[in-house]
């Protein structure tokens, strides 16, 4: 039997029986229990590195599982010769249906209506510009990216994509642009949507002539990473009224109390809730069940990390 | 030539020249400009019959073109012999995008992020329902009903339809259930959205049963019209937290100041904005230029509503 650790019983139940492998709860807050026949460490799911320096007590460990796409913070804590697995595809319904709701939000004036709620008061109509026949700029096209134009798609607006690389395109879009491209595409967009992972390259990634070049009005949206954008930059061009903003991921995070983004007009902030959703349950534990029955019958991981040691 | 009224010169050069045809601008508000030629009216984009009374100095007036689907308020005053048309298809966009804003608004925490802005704090996080893995139904298979369920897919529900007689299903749907099915079906939904027509059969549909056969937390969505649900019943099942709304119609419309559904939590209210998206603008401008080619080549109309003298 393969002895392998989950957050809770709950997690336990939820991947269910697994041929070859037993499971036992062990969240890392704790001594692991049995730490000498561990092989396998799922996480709960949590975006700190709690705990994590209890990994060095499991000689026996192959692979340590987060339940988050992220892995950086992990990286530190991998002991030699085990596997680093990510939850890469886990988020992508989660985030992207997020990406969906704060730009259908902005775009169709939810905030403007939560202000009839204060007032208690039926307002005057008014058109908001809505996602049909708008231009819709996609910067990033992973996992998540193809998840957000397939959600966008039926509501009819022209769809761009740019990746790191330019290249032929698929079931979704004619052609991928590359980021080479992208002081091009801007100023042609009234949606820009950011879930390009933080790297070098794309630290601010949009910073005040990226924001000055965007449209009149036109909404940024930021689902990546907060670092992709300069804050200072967008406090500025929202301030103005240039443009609006949607963000689920911020620079500084947690944003701190009082800070001007919160109370500029046109922006709206969710705290980085962009996996929160409860599909997440289900393709979390598909997963989970997946790795475990690779490890039982000795066959290759899926999502395994590149570690540079 | 033909000649056709449209509300206003911005109308006639967003719909453009069309052969044999002469457009001049009338809004309806004042006599109408060279009454004995008129062959056609375009009326202004609105729910109200002002000025409606005036077809009756149009002598030669063969149809009248409203640019809402609803139709009931204009009936009164088409004069014999003319023909109602009305512009069906051209708000399946906007309603169905206005639908996925409030569901997901509503599903994955929007009120609550803007309450964080309220108090300029970033809150604690939290699961919310979402949209992928949950059970969707669908009541009313319309042209509404439909781009609804094309904009649902992609974010993986469990979709159900109901329409008003069962049939085989479409590319979207396995099979359409019949309304007499709803009983059985309600009580297993997470999200149900309501767009059928109001007709005496869905006068009050939403009633106080209904309400209370629907699952503990579930969310109704209506964008149907106000008088399909009973609105001191929602404000019961909602004020006692068994259920949670998003509407963009209600009754009595507007609702007024005050109104217990305002503050109840878990309630979310549009003006009835479903249509005031800017892509409404393309596709009603190429409705009217197909019904004025229509007219110039002796064709018959679309969207001919059926009048019962």
């Amino acid at each position: 039997m393969t002895l392998v650790t989950l957050a809770d019983q709950d997690w336990i139940d939820r991947v269910g029986p697994v041929p070859g492998v037993e499971m036992i709860p062990w969240d890392l807050t704790g001594p692991c229990p049995r730490a000498d026949e561990v092989e396998m460490v799922v996480a709960p799911y949590t975006l700190s590195a709690d705990g994590f320096e209890r990994l060095a007590d499991l000689p026996r460990l192959r692979a340590f599982q987060l339940l988050s796409a992220g892995y950086e913070h992990a990286v530190p804590f991998v002991p030699e010769g085990a596997s680093l697995l990510n939850a890469r595809g886990v988020h992508a319904a989660g985030t992207s249906e997020l990406a969906l709701t704060l730009t259908l939000a902005a775009q169709r004036g939810v905030p403007w209506m939560l202000e009839g709620h204060r007032r208690q008061h039926w307002q005057d109509k008014h058109f908001e510009p809505g996602l049909a026949d708008q231009r819709v700029l996609v910067v990033g096209y992973g996992d998540i990216g193809q998840a957000i134009v397939r959600r966008l798609q039926p509501f009819e607006p022209e769809i761009t994509v740019v990746a790191s690389r330019a290249r032929a395109g698929d079931d979704l879009v004619e052609r991928v642009h590359g980021i080479d491209e992208l002081d091009a595409l801007v100023p042609h967009q009234d949606v820009i949507i950011l879930i390009v992972p933080h790297t070098d390259a794309t630290d601010r990634l949009v910073d005040a002539d990226f924001l000055a070049s965007m449209r009149e009005g036109a909404l940024l949206v930021n689902v990546a990473r907060g670092r992709v954008v300069d804050t200072d930059a967008l406090v500025a061009a929202t301030r103005s009224g240039h443009v609006r903003a949607a963000l689920d991921v911020v620079d500084p995070e947690p944003l701190p109390d009082g800070h001007p983004l919160w109370s500029t007009p046109g922006v709206l902030i969710a705290p980085h809730v962009g996996g929160l959703a409860h599909g997440f349950w289900r393709r979390a534990s598909d997963l989970v069940r997946r790795q475990l029955h690779h490890i039982a019958s000795g066959e290759p991981f899926d999502n395994v990390v590149e570690i540079a040691r």
